[in-house]
């Protein structure tokens, strides 16, 4: 080894065994400190809840349903969500619960509200809701409208509000991505309606409002649709990523 | 409604919607203009391997082992990784695997580097193995040393060094937490010398090194040990997000 090459590498060498309490002051409680909001009011034992549908579920173990468990999370926006909330709040260590549901329209959350959001007594109801409410009236099999569709999520906002008084509710936007497998041109415009129905309840509710069709939106600034979510209602890896961080970005 | 609670909806719900454009711009693209060193030198379609053991592993599909897809990445700190990874460096659109298998000492990621590292070509290869090396030996079913783990680890990396020369490469701290329900006094101080050999091979072999033991013990802090392994070795959903944001910090 000639001494350029030593230099070097013991150069690099200390950087990187320096640089391990950089690591650790900015990993470890860096992010617990700068909660805000709801989070930073939340206290011990406190219950998180996300509900919706398959992007929610995202193939979540439905028999093992135990709060912060890996399998009962499927591999979804909600898991990564979850995981950055158990490490960045572990001092109040939050119980957090995944219960979306593969093809869940609105009316069927409503069907099981009470086992799987009233008897948890959650803080905080984080709900994606709507894609299959527009989605499975192309196929002729489901006659909902999108004014049903408002009404019923509505009356289950009311409801939880009036149930859950100190419950705050996050609002996730439905969101669709042209060009990828399973959305094309006749989802527009009528799927709009169903985003802005969720914009305006969550005006209406005092929710926190996640903007994913925005958020993919500009994501396609940087990769095209299909790597964002294959079918254009699905995430992928990066697309659930993206969420989790949107949402985490948005109720914190 | 009177006009107080009026105007207290109507102030939650603008600021809600006017964060809409903040949400948006801490989000999309935010971390991908931040990438240093290695990260921001990637080119399109580049590979990034995961490698190691049970903690890398973390239930992945064997079956299906295709890159960026969340079944063949299990759960893990590779899972949050590099789900991260995929979503803030879209522009490069990077590859990535995760190769860990459940059990495996350094000599068996040796037995399978051909297959599972040298063929993947990738750019970036992450390790993490050690405790197995360690633990085995404690039911007397494995008779390995801590200089075996050293020489068998350093014989890797430099076969690795030799074979992709433009290789970068991370090197993970084995870690234990004492106290959880499969790490106790029997593991000291034997074990504190495999960590130290896996921070001596990241120095020669300038290598990142990612200081997990300094991260868990840092996070009790916080909360008990178990809250984030049960059993001390493997990392429960807080504990895997932990290690990812150590992991994302030390690499970007």
């Amino acid at each position: 080894m000639n001494r350029r090459n030593f230099f070097g590498k013991a150069a690099v060498g200390t950087i990187g065994l320096a640089a391990i309490p950089a690591i650790l002051s900015a990993t470890v409680g860096s992010t617990e400190k700068k909660q805000k909001g709801i989070l930073s009011s939340m206290k011990t034992g406190e219950v998180i809840l996300f509900q919706g549908d398959s992007i929610t579920d995202a193939g979540r173990d439905k028999v093992n349903q135990q709060a912060n468990s890996s399998g009962s999370f499927g591999s979804g926006y909600a898991f990564h969500s979850a995981a950055n909330l158990l490490n960045t709040m572990a001092s109040v260590q939050p119980v957090i619960y995944n219960r979306g549901i593969s093809g869940n329209k609105v009316f069927q959350l409503a069907d099981r509200w009470q086992k799987d959001c009233f008897e948890l007594k959650p803080r905080i109801v984080s709900i994606l809701v709507g894609v299959n409410d527009f989605w499975h009236t192309l196929d002729g099999k489901y006659d909902g409208t999108v004014e049903k569709y408002e009404n019923d999520y509505r009356q289950l906002l009311t409801l939880t509000k009036k149930i859950l008084p100190d419950v705050k509710l996050v609002i996730c936007e439905p969101f669709a991505v042209l060009g990828c497998s399973a959305v094309n041109e006749k989802w527009y415009p009528a799927f709009d309606a169903y985003r802005l129905s969720a914009k305006r309840l969550a005006l209406e509710s005092e929710a926190i409002f996640i903007p994913f069709q925005a958020i993919f939106d500009e994501a396609q600034k940087y990769a095209p649709g299909k790597y964002w979510t294959g079918d254009g209602v699905h995430p992928s890896m990066a697309g659930a990523s993206l969420m989790a961080e949107a949402w985490l970005n948005a109720v914190r």
